[in-house]
């Protein structure tokens, strides 16, 4: 998508609201002269907001009273259903008007979210050449450089000087998606250089691009996947970034405001394969019912099966248990602590390791600060809980020991665990996101109750 | 800070690895004329990661022999034990190149991080304006547009024409973090449009400004949070965005460069708040181990003495317990299903609340939506779970039937719970975060326990 030049802001400026309120009537009444005159002072996500609002009809009426390059730009931020019906309202002659000014990484966009019929009306009513380069970019797999990036940057030739590299951005600048890097690229569109609109302007008219240039470009391949473009817009602050093919042909361009959307997205996968989901890039409010199902059970099952093993333990120590009622009544207690504090370890691991803050190579480092947060935080949960349950809950004094041993070492196991385990996933090339609560939950849940039965036994001489 | 249009990635480009063990060695040999020739071509990002591996003596030399501007780049992208080893280490007149030439948000960034008698000896020297603004810079509230802008941007005058606009960019941009949006202000510093310097380039030179600036324009308030700035930045897709005072006097511009790292930084607020710790923006691996433990007991504390009240409800039903102890070995499995299919949902609710995808008033819609998918899990895991403990696991049949009736349930609830807490918390102003698995898990624990032993109560008519 383009950034975003235009600034009309209806949300924020002064009277915004009574502004939005205002079209909506004028709308309402069919002054659509009228509208048209306001609206085009409007910011295009301003429009498209006002768009969702509005019944179907008058959306078309609306959207062909737009001047050509704002109805693409509308367009390409209204909702896919929208976006869908519009397809199968207006005529061919429309289609190739919207899609003629749409920004080529937009059009992917939209023709990866819709249904055959409508990628064919599409398709239909595009020139050859735009059609074979589309199919060719419908063919990346998803989340690679290639799906993300554009057609539209500009490029020039090392051999230009200052003053013709300006007029050639004035000249093909209008249709490119960002003027403000230039990618310097030889006969064979092999890419040499790269050069900031910047650098440009601030350099001398004559001076010559190929003496300005920077030649050790950064760049990335068709094939490589979104993590590592987002690592690389962070560790650069680039605005923009080339696209080679496996000839270091230049093909395309990634620009930051899409970097911004995809780390957007790249942590809710996070969140979502760390409360043990499949991850889904699909808003919550707009998936049915039974995707939505389809994409928790699978570890709700696993998780369930494998917490059996946990009730195979307590049934071995059942003789304890009918001896000690009371012990059971401390089992969510020390289940939910050795949750929670595996939990708090795994999610700082995991994030650090996803913001490349922690490598594998810091396991020691980690497990060495883990055992020391353990001690200290399990000294002052397993004093505060002696307090409570032998002072206060007048506990056995035995009985209140074996949970206060418990306790401690299961707040060590919980974040020793929680801590590592992260770690060694990616070592094994397995997303550390899954080694999130809930697995970690179960084992600390097992290796818990183990411990506390033990204990009992031992200390109660059962 | 700002944009990087550098690119010599020796991460990236063919031999990369060689040319920082070649310059590391040349270091080790003291050649330093040869590291100048070669470190000048690098990009002050992989400079600075360079730096991290150098003793500290060799690390000021390497400094010392790097241009100006290239030596306040590396400056800001070294971590702040290095920066402040280096103020230190350096002399006043060093100090003063260093910042004379550092972005200005940069300055305000490093000065926010370090103890006073750093801060006293750069303000010492720096002039006598520069001075007044940093003092009025770290007055701003932490995470307000004021901490995070700079005042480093380009502005013009609505009666510019646009070839005189471009001479102001080239006679000026030098020092701007951006050149790429132009603020037009009054003569009182009021903001009265934007232009990007696209529309420059592409205009005609006798264009005047007022005929085609944006007058409509999107801005914040020095003490606007940055969530809201960065919510406006995804909304619109700007590089940047202009910031106001009190009386709309343009004072400064945040980038979307920065942008990029809040987002993380708030991701990363989001998992720890989620995981029941005290936010901290330090990385793990340079937080020492009191800070840590300190952000994780009171969420420990807390939970574990909810937990009592679980362990109450087991120690009310130990009639029915000490009749049937084989229903204790179902509890971890019902306690741990419940907690992960409550923080499945609260997990998506949570996230869609953050990224405004999820408003308080779709609360029924979600409430429905939860229903339903819980109903379908709920059948899934019920019935998988039946044959599991009656036909393989030899269970009793009315116990059975009382695990099962639980467990679906326990889902129910849990869900529900999960879905809907966040958006109650959101209503009453408190951040849905905290509603997540580690608080929901702790109010299933209960319920489950309850409706568990009241079903066993009837069933097995105890």
């Amino acid at each position: 998508m383009g950034h975003n030049y235009q600034s009309g802001s209806v949300a924020l400026s002064k009277g915004s609201y009574k502004m939005k309120e205002m079209i909506l009537n004028l709308i309402e009444k069919g002054k659509y002269a009228d509208v048209r005159k306001e609206i085009v002072d409007m910011n295009v996500v301003d429009i498209a907001q006002l768009f969702e609002e509005l019944d179907k009809q008058k959306l078309l009426v609306v959207l062909r009273i737009l001047p050509k390059d704002m109805a693409s730009g509308v367009f390409s931020y209204i909702p896919n259903e929208l976006q869908k019906y519009i397809i199968e309202s207006i005529t061919d002659k429309e289609i190739k008007n919207i899609f003629d000014k749409l920004f080529f990484d937009d059009t992917i966009d939209f023709l990866e979210e819709m249904p055959s019929n409508i990628v064919k009306k599409v398709l239909k009513n595009t020139d050859e050449d735009t059609r074979i380069l589309i199919n060719q970019f419908l063919n990346y797999p998803e989340n690679s450089a290639g799906s993300i990036m554009t057609i539209e940057f500009v490029d020039l030739k090392k051999e230009m000087t200052v003053k013709q590299a300006i007029q050639h951005i004035k000249e093909t600048g209008v249709d490119k998606e960002t003027i403000y890097t230039c990618y310097v690229i030889d006969n064979n569109r092999k890419l040499e250089g790269v050069i900031s609109t910047r650098k440009l302007i601030l350099s001398e008219d004559t001076t010559i691009v190929r003496d300005i240039m920077e030649k050790d470009v950064v760049y990335i391949n068709t094939y490589d996947d979104r993590e590592k473009i987002t690592s690389l817009f962070k560790k650069y602050d680039f605005l923009s970034m080339p696209v080679v093919d496996s000839e270091c042909r230049l093909v395309g361009i990634v620009t930051v405001d899409d970097i911004v959307d995809i780390i957007d997205q790249e942590n809710t996968e996070d969140f979502q394969k760390m409360a043990a989901m499949q991850p889904s890039e699909k808003e919550y409010l707009k998936t049915n019912t039974m995707v939505l199902a389809k994409h928790r059970i699978i570890w709700l099952l696993i998780l369930m099966i494998s917490a059996t093993f946990t009730g195979n333990i307590i049934r071995k120590f059942d003789e304890v248990l009918q001896s000690f009622v009371v012990l059971a009544s401390f089992i969510p207690m020390l289940m939910d602590t050795g949750g929670n504090a595996g939990s708090q370890s795994s999610t700082l691991i995991i994030r650090g390791l996803a913001i490349g803050k922690i490598r594998p190579k810091d396991v020691f480092k980690v497990l060495w600060k883990e055992l020391q947060v353990s001690c200290l935080v399990g000294i002052a949960l397993t004093v505060v809980n002696f307090v409570r349950i032998y002072y206060f809950g007048k506990t056995d004094l035995l009985i209140s020991v074996t949970v206060c041993i418990t306790l401690f070492f299961t707040v060590m196991l919980a974040k020793i665990a929680g801590g590592i385990l992260p770690i060694i996933a990616k070592i094994f090339k397995i997303d550390p996101a899954i080694m999130a609560s809930p697995l970690i939950t179960t084992i600390v849940d097992a290796l818990t109750l183990i411990l506390y039965f033990s204990t009992a036994t031992w200390l109660l001489s059962i």
